[in-house]
């Protein structure tokens, strides 16, 4: 069953659970997903910070951009579990002889890579949505400025979580070029993120 | 319906939904009830760092007082919207009489009492769980160090929203005892919850 059809409770149930999914790959996209959402509200609100035209019409822009990237972030929290079940399954595979042992760490390897660029796309959709908040906080409507503070918030979680998670990954992938890519987009995304999250609070002071 | 109850998909769409509730104070509790959850988790895990005996003893210690904030954090997301649509069906009273402004202003401050005491139990739960953080950090399985991490992520920014929550409604609150009170404890709890925050990312290091 999808997240997004799983109830809140469920979904803490199995957070909590020793199941080794979900994990912190699939919260963090949830977090990040709750933080989009919220920044969508303060962005569709009737009334913005001076109820001018422009500043409708920067949020209007904005909400455009958040509305598929909160899609995106509860798609990536059940990419995120799938990705590290086949993880498992690929450790799971037969290691007697020779062959099965090359078929088996190239299998851990495919599987690895995956479970890599599933939290890089969560920390791109969350550094996305932060892109974006500096718009929702300097234009929305003051009464929601908390609401806007806590959407910030857990958009910088969520992409650390995301960022840890591509790290975690990254240190038992081989592929050296895949490795040094990734890395250095991750720091980028990472950058980005915490550069926009500070500037829209700052907007929000 | 209580938001235990919805599914994750109706959350995100309240949450972004112009209806004034839910917003970042429901959001922070469900960030803190996923954080919780996920040391839940690593707390409970068959093998510890090392497999001691002590280590075993203290996760499970840590463990018994996380438990229970889990579900005290979804029942604060409950407690928030209800909170704040008291406050709204409060400033919507008559106001036509000075018996009316007396009473509807009483009815206000009421409130704003109850819309900042929710959020101050959701930054002490959040606040108590970061304090079992760091043994679940030192003691907990490496393998899920990240895990553990995003819980301390999301912990972290779940207690700065529900802060920000308290300190916007006791903007509008106007006895001062209650107020100052109110403050020097949110104040005392955000300083510990970042300092437990700080040791238990440093034990995961």
């Amino acid at each position: 069953m999808r997240f997004a059809e799983k109830t809140v409770g469920q979904l803490l149930e199995a957070l909590s659970s020793a199941e080794p999914t979900p994990g912190g790959g699939t919260a963090s996209a949830i977090a990040g997903a709750m933080g989009a959402s919220l920044l969508v509200m303060v962005a569709g609100l009737a009334k913005s910070r001076n109820n001018t035209d422009e500043e409708k019409a920067a949020l209007g822009d904005a909400r455009d951009v958040l509305v598929p990237l909160t899609a995106d972030l509860t798609r990536l929290a059940d990419a995120d579990s799938a990705a590290f079940t086949a993880v498992m399954a690929a450790y799971r595979l037969p290691k007697v002889s020779d062959e099965d042992k090359a078929a088996r760490s190239r299998a851990i390897q495919d599987a690895l890579r995956g479970a890599t660029t599933v939290p890089l796309d969560t920390l791109r959709a969350c550094a996305d949505a932060l892109a974006q908040a500096q718009a929702v906080a300097q234009h929305g409507n003051r009464s929601a400025a908390s609401d806007a503070g806590v959407a910030i918030g857990l958009l910088q979680a969520a992409a650390a979580g995301a960022d840890a998670n591509v790290r975690i990954n990254l240190e038992s992938i081989k592929d050296e070029g895949f490795k040094s890519t990734t890395e250095a987009e991750a720091a980028r995304l990472s950058s980005a993120a915490v550069a926009d999250a500070t500037t829209a609070m700052q907007a929000l002071a």
